[in-house]
C-alpha cells in the first residue's frame, strides 16, 4: 500500500512536470515521437501544437501546404508564463500534412513529430485519421515487407537506394510477380511512397481483398546527378539534375530503362515483360511517370498520373511521337493510363480531366479519378493508389502464373 | 558557344546565391540532404557547420557527444551580415556523431543534415570518414537486403515493425541462415542499425571476405509499453515501459522468445535453434543482450555486449542462476561470450574488462574487445560488431546447411 501511494505521489509529482493539462478529448498523433503529447488531434481534429521554447521572440506553426485545414501562412503561437508556446488550428482535413516551426525566423522541426523527408529536408509531419476509412492502416491481413535495395547504377556512378514492396507470401511462393514502378514527388525520396504514402499496407489490404493482383512495387529516388561532393557509400541519394523537368525526366528514363529494370528483373521474381510492367508517380513522379511510361510503351502497360499535369494541348494523331493516333491499339497496348487528382486541387484537376476528355474524345481508354475534399498532400495519393492500383495487370492468364 | 557562354555566366551568378565561399579543401558530409553544402569537412577532419537565422539573437552547435573531437558544451557559433552562424570545429573523431543547433535556446536540427532517430527525437548527424578501413561502405561486393517486416504483437497489443537483414544471395537460395538479434541504444529504435550503424555494409564485406557466416540479423524497437494515444497502426514505435531497466527487459524478454522468434522463424528460412542464434546490442541493447541471452542460454549460443556493463561482482556459482558455475558446459553452451567497448568510453571499459578478466579466472572463455579511440558512439558499435560477427556459428556441419 505504501509503495503504490508512494509511486501515486510520484506520478501526480512528474505530471506536473508534463507541459500542461492536455485538452479533453484529444490524443497524441500517432505521428509523434514515441512519448511525445504534442501535437495532440482533438475529436472534430483541431489539431494543437506545443513546444518549450523559453527563450524564443517568436515561435510559428508553419504548414507545408495552405488548403489542408491547418491554415495559411505561418502561424502564430502564444508563449505561456512556463516558456511553452501553444496554437490550436483546424479543423484539419485528414491524410498526412508536412510542418514544421520558425523559431525566431528558423524554420525548425517540431522535436514532438516524427521527420518525413519532403521539402527537401526532414520536416515533421501529422497524421490526421479519417473516420471510416482503414484502406491504408495495418490490419490483420497477410503483411508484405518493403525492401531496402542497393544497386551500383553505372549511369549515375553511385550507389542507389531502391525501396522495394514484395507482396505477402512472396517469399516460400515460386510465383512471379507484375511490377509497378512508383514515384516519389519533388522534394521527397524514395522513402515517401512507404513512409508518408503507406504503400505497404494499401497494396496489403487490396490484395486480403482480392482487390488488386499481387505485385511488387518498386520506388527509386528518381534524381539522377551525383550530389556535389557526395561519395557512393553511406544513403546515397541523387541531387536534382541539371536542367529543366523533360530533360531530368530523361535522364532518369535512362536509368530506370536500362539499370533499374534490369536489376530489379534479376533481384526478383518478376514477370519481366511489358504486360505485367507498370509506372506510376504523384506530382513530379507524375511527369516522371507519363514521361517515361508513355515513351516506352513497349515495356509499360499502365500508366498513372497522381496529381500531375494532363498532356497540354493533346492532339491525338501528332501527341508523345504519335501512339495515339490509332486509339485501338493504344488501348489494347496501354489498357490502363490513368489521370488522378484531389479536387481541393483545382489546378490540376481542370487540367488533367479536358486532358482525360480529349483522350476520350478520340477513343483513347484514358481514366480520370478525383479525391474529394483533398488537395496536393498525400491522402491524394494514397487514394490515387487505390483506385489505380486494382487496374493494373488484368490482361488474364499470365498475371501471376508460375515461373522458375 | 553563345549557350555554353550564358550557362557559364547563370552558374557564376547562382554561385553567388550560395551561403560563402566554401572553405577550401572541404567537402559537403555524406550525411547532408542532397545539394546540401554544409556542414562540411576539412581534410584534417575540423568540420564547419553554417546555417541562416538572419533573425536569431543566438545559434550554437550542441553535439550528441563531448568526447568525438567536435568540442565539449553548446558550442557558439559566429553571424556574419548575411544572417549566415558558422562555427568550424575539431578535428572530429572519425565516426557517426548525433548533433543539433540551438536556436535561441530551442533545439533544432540543421537543415543541411539528414535526420537520425537518436537522444529520442529525429536529431541531425554527421558522418566524419575514417582513412585506411572502409568496413562499414557499400562495396563492389553482393548485397544483402534490410526488409521492413510487420508483425502483431499479442503482449505488447500493436504491430510492431522489426528490420531484418537478409544476407546477400537469400532470394533464390534454399539456404537455411543462422540468426543474430540485434539491438539499439537508448533513444534510437529499430532502424538505427541499418542507418547509422551500416549493418548491412559490414555483413556484406564480412560475407565477401569470408570473415562472417552468412547470417540473418533482425533488429527489434525493444520498448515493450503501447505509447500513450496511440493507434496500433502507421509507425508503430513502444514508448519505454514503466519500471528499471531490468523489469523493461524482462518484458522485452518476453516479446523475444514467445513472439519475435517464433515470428522470425516461421518467416525466413532460419536455422531455428539454439546453436544457430545469437543476440548483442550495444548500450541499452547491450543490457537487454545479456539479459535476454544469459537468461535464456538454452535459446542463445552467442552474446554480445556492445559498450555495456559488466556483470557486477561477478561470481562464478552464483551469477545469472549459477549458469557459469560449470565452465566446461557453459562454454560449450555459449561459445561466444562477448564483451566490447570503446577506449574513450573509460567507466565502460574498465567494468567491462574487469568482469571478463573474472569470467577468465573461472575459466569462462569470455572475449574482451576495445575499439581504439572511440566514445560511446556508432564507430565504437561498428568495430564491436566487426569483431563479433565473424566469431558466431562456428559450431561446424549445421551451419548453412541445406533446409526446406
Amino acid at each position: 500500500m505504501f509503495r503504490s501511494a508512494a509511486i501515486c505521489m510520484l506520478m501526480v509529482a512528474l505530471r506536473g512536470l508534463l507541459p500542461a493539462q492536455a485538452p479533453p478529448d484529444s490524443v497524441p498523433a500517432s505521428s509523434n515521437t514515441p512519448g511525445a503529447e504534442y501535437p495532440r488531434i482533438h475529436s472534430d481534429l483541431r489539431v494543437t501544437f506545443r513546444v518549450s521554447a523559453p527563450s524564443a521572440q517568436k515561435v510559428q506553426l508553419v504548414t507545408g501546404s495552405d488548403d489542408n485545414g491547418l491554415g495559411k501562412g505561418p502561424l502564430g503561437m502564444v508563449k505561456d508564463e512556463k516558456g511553452f508556446w501553444t496554437v490550436t488550428v483546424g479543423p484539419a482535413v485528414p491524410g498526412f500534412h508536412y510542418y514544421w516551426l520558425s523559431v525566431d525566423g528558423f524554420a525548425a522541426n517540431d522535436p514532438g513529430s516524427q521527420t518525413f523527408f519532403g521539402w527537401n529536408k526532414d520536416s515533421s509531419g501529422i497524421e490526421i485519421p479519417e473516420k471510416g476509412t482503414g484502406f491504408y492502416e495495418a490490419k490483420d491481413v497477410p503483411h508484405g515487407e518493403v525492401r531496402v535495395h542497393w544497386y551500383y547504377s553505372n549511369i549515375t556512378a553511385m550507389w542507389r537506394r531502391v525501396y522495394v514492396y514484395t507482396p505477402p507470401g512472396y517469399d516460400g511462393a515460386r510465383t512471379r510477380y507484375p511490377v509497378l514502378y512508383l514515384q516519389h514527388g519533388s522534394g521527397e525520396c524514395e522513402r515517401s511512397w512507404s513512409n508518408q504514402g503507406r504503400v505497404n499496407f494499401i497494396l496489403d489490404n487490396l490484395i486480403a481483398g482480392k482487390k488488386a493482383m499481387p505485385m511488387i512495387v518498386v520506388m527509386e529516388n528518381g534524381m539522377v546527378a551525383p550530389r556535389s561532393g557526395g561519395e557512393p557509400t553511406g544513403v546515397a541519394q541523387g541531387g536534382p539534375a541539371r536542367g529543366g523537368a523533360q530533360r531530368r525526366n530523361e535522364a532518369f528514363a535512362d536509368v530506370v530503362v536500362k539499370e533499374l529494370i534490369p536489376t530489379i528483373d534479376a533481384a526478383y521474381r518478376t514477370l519481366a515483360d511489358q504486360p505485367h510492367r507498370a509506372i506510376a508517380g504523384l506530382s513530379m513522379g507524375a511527369g516522371q511517370a507519363t514521361q517515361i511510361g508513355l515513351g516506352n510503351i513497349d515495356k509499360f502497360s499502365g500508366v498513372g498520373s497522381f496529381s500531375g499535369g494532363g498532356i497540354r494541348d493533346f492532339d491525338p494523331k501528332t501527341s508523345n511521337n504519335g501512339i495515339f493516333a490509332d486509339a485501338a491499339a493504344f488501348n489494347r497496348k496501354v489498357p490502363v493510363l490513368w489521370y488522378g487528382a484531389g479536387t481541393a486541387e483545382a489546378g490540376r484537376v481542370s487540367g488533367g480531366k479536358a486532358a482525360v476528355e480529349a483522350m476520350n474524345r478520340a477513343g483513347i481508354k484514358a481514366i480520370w479519378f478525383e479525391s474529394p475534399g483533398t488537395s496536393h498532400e498525400w491522402q491524394t495519393w494514397r487514394k490515387c493508389l487505390y483506385d489505380f492500383a486494382p487496374r493494373l495487370f488484368r490482361g488474364g492468364a499470365t498475371a501471376g502464373k508460375k515461373g522458375g
